[in-house]
């Protein structure tokens, strides 16, 4: 392979009105010097897409700081060390980082974290299922929303990577009823196919209150959010005494211009003992190792599946925003920049 | 004193559409038979009248079941044994018990509990400081909010019987600061001087989120909701990272005929990884033993102070609930029904 040294990056050049349009971004190139001291250059193979990223583009007050105008975007990435100056880096080496929306990388040592190439599991999986993604369905489920054995549990946008993780956790941890929500037929069969959901339903199909009660006629226990508005309202509605929701993020209202909607039936969350919970991953990396032993052992064992989206190119990585956005892909959406070589 | 054989007793006979009017209820009177074997016969001193109650009035499906049709309403009293059959209770015991709105409760023993009689304490003080309204505070404050010394506190209805114990538990807890609202500016003037918050503000002369940013500035940890609405946005918008509050009730929305609002602002939630969380005083008594050992300490050494606001008479127990309903109350809410002997 031969050492590139230019990168090619998405830079974000205006905060998106509503629904990202190219114009909000634009492609550059950047000349990279010699790797300095205590540096490594890295170029990526994959690099993460996720809703969350819709929030870090408006300027707003978060957890998490908006992109800076006219900067280079960072996200989840996969790649591999193509020059280093220190020893723990070697040339070769796969590694995950969080300067994605390029290329290729180059920074300190520091940020970047190798990870193991084991056999049968393609490096992109450490931005899925052995990454952020399946970690945030792992600590939403089993430490926001406390699920456990004999739990009834809902989870909207199920055939995200988010939700077709937390569908396969709960069952493997004892729910005892697993329902899913997604925006197609083809995803509802998905869902109580491959993924093992006990029942699914199409949001698109007519009100979420009624195909939710329908669902779950004896009520849901958990509820994990990826979508927020009526379908958060219709978690409410069903939540039994004692409820807890894992509120991860809210797909349905991030590119919205409208003031959004809060649920109206706030009400049932004192009668009934409920706890809506909100959280980002980044809170709770302390539980990487026991997720990653014990995600490791299900793969291997063929307990949990897991599909990726994949566009080719970064030069597509905005292209692969809105499909994204828009629900085209199933499982982790991910853009390709290299090949393994 | 005699022994009554008649109790008067108020019974609601149609549900509410927005605010209760006289209407909606009917006083009766009873003929009681002779206790019977493991009955008690009690004469009410004082009935509590709480918020909560407006929620009962509806037909909808919760935690605490409605008030039927026709029945003599339930809650909170305390009264003195007239009549007994058990030897568990006595001629002359003070008992607690939930057959409140009557001025003569007769039933299974099992259904009132003793209380001590103390020195400087009076019996209506079984149903406020030593009761499930200072209960519900100290649990809502120190179980579901999860206070901790540092935080800074912000209650709302801070100047009602909840409120007012939620300010000063937060106090002798180890609050940095207490913040409180109230509706009007003799209510404010009482909280940052009788009750000890840090600073109050008045609902009435502007919007909450401006008012609560300006007594926050550097944010609020804990908060602590008895009135929903725009004071639960508020707080959602101000709330740092990792904030808890706990949603005790909405006396802004229980007279409401129109469909509710939720809060604008649920992506906070996310984004800054709050927990809301709903709550009833009846699932968490297991935590009385140990508030009433503190709050008899605290009262003996005069570290918390309580307001009662009493109208007089059975026959003004709607009345009361009214003058609850509009915030007329300072303190504890309670009709006084017989005087002690």
């Amino acid at each position: 392979m031969a050492l590139p040294s230019v990168s090619t990056q998405i830079q974000l050049v205006a905060r998106p009105q509503g629904w990202p349009v190219d114009g909000d971004f634009r492609m550059t190139t950047v000349e990279l010097a010699e790797p300095g001291p205590g540096q490594v250059r890295v170029v990526n193979e994959y690099i993460s897409v996720d809703p969350y990223m819709r929030g870090r583009m408006n300027d707003v007050k978060s957890y998490v700081p908006p992109f800076a105008l006219g900067e280079t975007m960072t996200g989840g990435a996969v790649g591999r060390v193509v020059a280093s100056t220190v020893d723990a880096l070697k040339v070769g080496d796969v590694v995950v980082h969080q300067l994605g929306w390029r290329d290729v990388a180059q920074g300190d040592a520091a940020q970047f974290r190798v990870v193991p190439e084991v056999a049968g599991v393609p490096v992109s999986a450490n931005l899925g299922v052995l990454g952020m993604t399946a970690l945030t369905a792992y600590v939403g489920l089993l430490e926001v929303a406390q699920m456990v054995p004999g739990d009834t549990v809902f989870v909207s946008g199920a055939a995200g990577a988010v939700g077709s993780m937390v569908g396969q956790i709960a069952r493997l941890k004892g729910a005892a009823r697993v329902i899913g929500s997604a925006g197609s037929d083809a995803k509802v069969a998905l869902l109580t196919g491959r993924y093992g959901f006990d029942t699914a339903f199409n949001y698109k199909s007519g009100p979420v209150t009624d195909q939710l009660a329908a669902a779950a006629p004896d009520g849901i226990d958990v509820y994990f959010d990826n979508v927020g508005g009526d379908h958060l309202e219709a978690a409410i509605a069903t939540l039994n005494d004692g409820g807890r929701a894992a509120l991860c993020g809210a797909i349905a209202q991030y590119n919205s211009t409208d003031a959004p909607v809060g649920p109206r039936n706030m009400a049932n969350i004192v009668g009934r003992g409920l706890m809506l919970k909100g959280f980002i991953v980044g809170t709770y990396l302390q539980h990487y190792p026991a997720f990653a032993a014990e995600m490791a052992g299900w793969l291997a064992a063929g307990e949990v599946v897991f599909d990726e989206t994949v566009v080719d190119g970064i030069e597509h990585a905005v292209d692969a925003f809105g499909s994204l956005m828009r629900g085209a892909n199933t499982g982790k959406m991910l853009v390709q920049i290299a090949r393994p070589s």
